[in-house]
């Protein structure tokens, strides 16, 4: 620490002093867990999880839908169904149905009717089975105190509701199969807060037409975001005829995977869908008055496929700090290698004995009024 | 590094060696901060935290909900409400509203009419406040020039618009109190993409009939997914007759934590019920045309309790990564732990001078080209 | 390891033996790596990312959004529409829409008709090209076989369907301009769980008339939770009048950035805007019947600015696991900079040879079975 001016001795560098025994077994140890750390390094920190790249893993994203088709009611009352009427809700938000098939109740008015066998808290024997007043436990009414011929086979208390209460039989096939060639429009965009890059589904194209042509195929036309209906509820391992007679959830995945280190171009989105739920449907009424103001409605219970759209996304980008972190604890893991290895060595060897004394040196420090009394 | 063939010194393993100089201040603070790593190795990284296992902490969830039960609208116009009616909106998606109360305005038609009171914008005194054209601001319609009598003690702009404009008189108790009794089925199933693995919060049962009959309660019966309006209001610490005066906002919040290194059974959903906010209502209105085709709607503003649903999971599996890299940092710990230690030792122990001396052990290199000159 | 009890050996400070090697060059990328980490530590972990604290980055967000205002519509059937009739869908969700513009489409049956010219698939020439029974390709209806003249210039093949088809041509300027005006009163509550913290973007407020008057602005009242619609669509970078013409997507983004070590009142939202896709449009129908029980409906495309509300947030609170643990990685990244050094020293520096030999001491190992034939 003597000559080179005032700072010399600061950097000088020391270097720690080993012994240099000779240990096959621990040395064999200790270069497997090097390998293992450098492969760690190498292998997952930086090739799998870009370890050198900041990561925006919360994208905003943007979803509007639009349906687009026409089903012909089957059965009796034949009627067309335009998009406007097979896709509920209208506004073309994340998570959109498509009616399949339905069940119509025409004309109920509030009055006394005997209620749905279906529902438990109305079967009856007798009137005091109803007590009046009382609305039924996950019923359609209020029980009026008499308990009432529902038809050949079952009794059930009668209520004041809306009458006569919905028929519980679905058609055997579905009413609106047709439907399987509507098709859907997912716009989707996304934007990386972090790295201020946005991105959007629909590609750059010249051909006004081309949305209005184009069918989204997972090998022939994977940019294009107009998914058939049949072709999504396929993708997620359903036949369309099964799903669409009671209906059914399927998840439209979206996920982003950028590289912003790489062309733009090449962040493009990924289509997967998955069959979430068996069975879905949903009621709805229309009201209207008859020529003596009495009031009716005509009700709906709607079987449907529910796709739920999610955006998953994330971008990466190379910066220095995580690149300098992800390097700087694989390095501390080949610290941690050398205590491992220094552990077994003193404590596990059959020389233990021998190791101990070789690396360990006495010095003893001056007595003084530092050091406590032992 | 002689005998053993040609990998052999690449095999011998080095020790640092050690001067053994003794410090009983520092040995202690030494054993305290490796008890300290052991501890959080132990206990935070591996019991706490799972260290060992990879994770993953967003599944896909969907959510189906369904709404049973009717009401009796009180008051005068005595009606009933069934399922359809009181929840809003219908398809069942997570955020559902059940309707226990309104005020009704029949036969609104667009016209001339003084606005109402409670909107600041349309108080007057003379017909200048109220500029023609204009549209009044968070009001119902446009100024007509004309400042009005709306009753004995207020004046207010003339607008036209909607009219007559809403009544703002809510009633004193909740008009369908009886939706207390209502149940929400809430189906949720969860997806760990990472691990493949699906769980329903319906369970597995025989009988066609449980989730007809069955009730959610903490105690009994954990697994039903049918949850009764009045218990999810009190478990949120709330009243239902206060809450369903005004309104009001109900977090549900379904939690999934699901170690798969123990049984699939194991894995089961917890609900968890919170007030988020007092005071809810919204407007819907319903047309018709009048035997003169002029145009009439009754216009509903509906309070109601919002039920605001939210599926939070995780899922944990033993992967070797993970549990390499937790065991590694912590074992890159013991290392920080001497690096303090030296740092303590050689620069504010009273003795340092001596343990500085002990510790480097001067080498002069060879005087060459390859030093810079000092 | 001698005098002083039975744990005195166990308590003895054991520090590495240095050799004090000189070599500027390593010693000041010594320092350097040092500094780095020095800055690592104090820069990034302690001042930037707060690695002292724990934090919560998911609360959990509940919205409630209601519209207020009135717009005259233009043109032909002037006509008043107010909030209810503005925003859609009612509830007061998160993602809501208010109408800017509109084609009505007046007194639709259910009849024959040509198809509209902007579906391609029914353009034709002769009957051949339309296929009786097939729906329209993203259609309104069936083809019943015939080709018919759409207008003067395009022929379309007849559908049965809603008739007659939408007329596609949008109003030169929007109907609903006056719409700019209305105001949109978001109510976020957010709850940070791990640390049972909540907080309203509604400030305590004496004043009951405050939020019927007040308005946001980012500088004069920023914690007004009621937006003017034309201020967020120029907050977005936009004008007014150009997106309500075909509608459009805006994004509001509310953040929580919460530091609860200090005091709760400085915990406060910020706002957001941007626009996130231009064009937005839905549309919806309401259904009639004339006298002879013919069902008719008048069919709305509805054009219209979409906010969408996110919240995110994070609150962060000093915590010693986080804090212990921050400081513990950056003291091992010191022992990391030392294994670079040694590295550079042993394998790349001019005089490697003498420092290997300076660094190694060798040490024998008795001859015994542990050791393996080498």
């Amino acid at each position: 620490m003597a000559s080179g001016g005032p700072c010399a001795g600061l950097l000088d560098y020391k270097t720690a002093k080993f012994a240099l025994t000779r240990n096959r077994r621990v040395g064999l140890l200790h270069r497997l867990l090097q390998l293992g750390v450098l492969g760690y390094l190498l292998g997952w920190v930086l090739l799998v999880r870009k370890g050198y790249q900041e990561s925006d893993r919360a994208p905003r994203a943007a979803v509007v839908t639009k349906l687009k088709g026409a089903a012909a009611a089957a059965g009796a009352g034949r009627r067309l169904w335009d998009a406007t009427e097979l896709g509920r809700p209208p506004q073309g938000e994340t998570v959109l149905v498509l009616v399949t098939n339905f069940i119509a109740t025409a004309e109920q008015a509030q009055g006394n009717c005997p209620e749905s066998p279906s529902v438990l808290d109305a079967t009856c024997t007798e009137d005091a089975d109803c007590p009046m007043g009382n609305p039924v436990l996950r019923g359609h009414g209020i029980k009026t105190g008499k308990c009432v011929m529902f038809n050949t086979t079952h009794s059930t208390c009668e209520i004041y509701g809306w009458c006569p209460v919905e028929n519980n039989t679905l058609p055997r096939e579905p009413l609106l199969a047709e439907a399987e060639n509507s098709t859907l429009f997912i716009k989707n965009t996304v934007h990386f807060t972090k790295f201020n890059f946005s991105k959007c589904n629909t590609l750059q194209t010249n051909d006004p037409t081309y949305f209005k042509s184009c069918t989204y195929d997972p090998f022939f036309n994977p940019f294009c975001p107009v998914f058939r209906v049949r072709d999504m509820v396929e993708a997620a391992g359903e036949t369309f005829g099964d799903l669409a007679l009671q209906g059914g959830c399927i998840g439209v995945r979206i996920e982003w995977d950028c590289n912003l280190d790489r062309p733009a171009a090449e962040c493009r989105p990924r289509y997967s869908f998955s069959l979430q739920d068996r069975g879905y449907n949903f009621r709805t009424a229309s009201y209207f008055w008859d020529s003596q103001q009495r009031l009716y409605r005509n009700l709906l219970k709607l079987y449907g496929i529910r796709f739920d759209i999610s955006v998953h996304g994330q971008a990466g980008k190379f910066s220095i700090v995580p690149a300098a972190v992800s390097i700087g604890t694989s390095v501390a893991f080949f610290g941690a290698a050398t205590v491992v290895c220094d552990l077994v060595l003193l404590y596990l060897d059959a020389k233990a004995d021998f190791y101990w004394k070789e690396k360990f040196e006495e010095a003893k420090p001056p007595k003084g009024k530092a050091e406590p009394k032992a």
